[in-house]
């Protein structure tokens, strides 16, 4: 068997994915889709969805993406960095993302993140990109461990 | 009395930053501090704590310290934007935040948040922009509504 | 007559568009479009187009689109971020820019940048947040003047 | 001779960091400072200095100074990316920059840039994240090629 296997350190059901209720619909190499369900958990006190809800939408969908697509290559992905602007607040409803990958380059993966409301309206907009690393034997690595 | 009262819409122990334990130590108009203690529902599969768990706190802490600067003139105080670097992995302990503040303008402030592990080693950098609006009678206004 | 005049401070033949050669062929509300004929003053000495100048691109071409389309409600707009993500290097023929309109709100506009190369490449990325502003008289007004 | 040679494609003189006049007053690998003297040429029809000559000088500016400390281990620095936030307008004087190294990965260093006037009020904030690749037997190497 060459498919490499990968065991996950926490189960999926403990992760915080699993606490804020992420919804993986799609994970292409190119486009990807996730939902969350708004409840009130998810707000801040203004009663408005925490931004940072909305950010680790696009953070989770966009690694979970990149790494299913360079794991049969023995890779690993992990985020570098996440540029989320908020456009307009959801109060209600689902949350709806759709990220579409802009770069596959050699150690970086760059993809830009729509997040939008029942309505089809743009909400936030995120600019996640991505690590691409050589998987060291299966065990976990710091993206980018300074020496 | 003249203190503007403000009531929460979500009370705080319902709030997506009581679901992942924000604990906000400082929150003053120049420098705020928070803390949030890493437990499995804070990480992704690989056991790390999630991009997204970091970026939250930079922005519970910096919207709650500039919102606490400005409610008295009568202002409110919402994410515009949110751009976060991970540097360095957290897989257990306590992560700490320390956000200093970079600009208070009239229409946007922007603060500078570091988030380091129990050695003080630098894990992100969140360089948040916020931006202040006068609050209407007291009610939820969106940060800048379309049109 | 109506419209309201604006006269440049500085005349546009001196300006720093002008010394990087920008050429604007479409200003509109929702896609504005430019190019740079890449020449050795645009490079950085490793022979590839300086980033800043693709930065510089982004900005001239977002803020000039805004600007023409709040100027005849008496408001200006000025740049307040600029987050360029740079994905392919550029090192001759001509550098080409879309910018789409991806938020018009009371007081930001957002657009994305696509900057690529003769052979429609895709190089860069541009987020830039346009802060849109009353005129006060006809004067010149700084984006968030610090109090 | 273990001095690793490199030479530049395009003799300084004749960069763009020449164009609009980049001194580069120190480069370490923690710190780097650099100025410029704002003239007509460097600014927008508005008389303000253009945000790009401010994005331009921390790319430079981190570059260089990376360059500098990895090219004795046959290494080389590119911009990954480039996020500018522009707090207050630059009119006249001089443009003064100094940039902290906040992370030193093995493929990535991350700076921050305080760009401020001559009275020392802070006019904008970049954040460089700088790649760092192995330099091929001395040749130009494309930041992160797509395959």
């Amino acid at each position: 068997m060459d498919e490499p296997t990968w065991k996950p350190v926490v189960p999926f059901e403990r992760t915080f994915d699993a606490l804020y209720g992420l919804e993986i619909l799609e994970a292409g190499p190119e486009v990807a889709r996730a939902r969350v369900v708004v409840r009130d958990e998810l707000k801040q006190p203004m009663g408005l969805v925490h931004g940072g809800v909305l950010a680790s939408i696009a953070e989770s969908l966009t690694s979970a993406a990149t790494a299913l697509a360079v794991l049969g290559e023995g890779r690993m992905a992990q985020g570098l960095s996440n540029q989320t602007s908020f456009l307009r607040p959801i109060m209600h409803g689902t949350i709806h993302a759709v990220a579409r990958r802009r770069h596959r380059g050699r150690t970086t993966w760059v993809w830009e993140v729509e997040i939008s409301d029942d309505d089809g309206r743009l909400c936030a907009l995120v600019r996640m990109t991505i690590a691409v690393r050589d998987l060291p034997d299966g065990r976990v690595q710091a993206v980018d461990q300074p020496r």
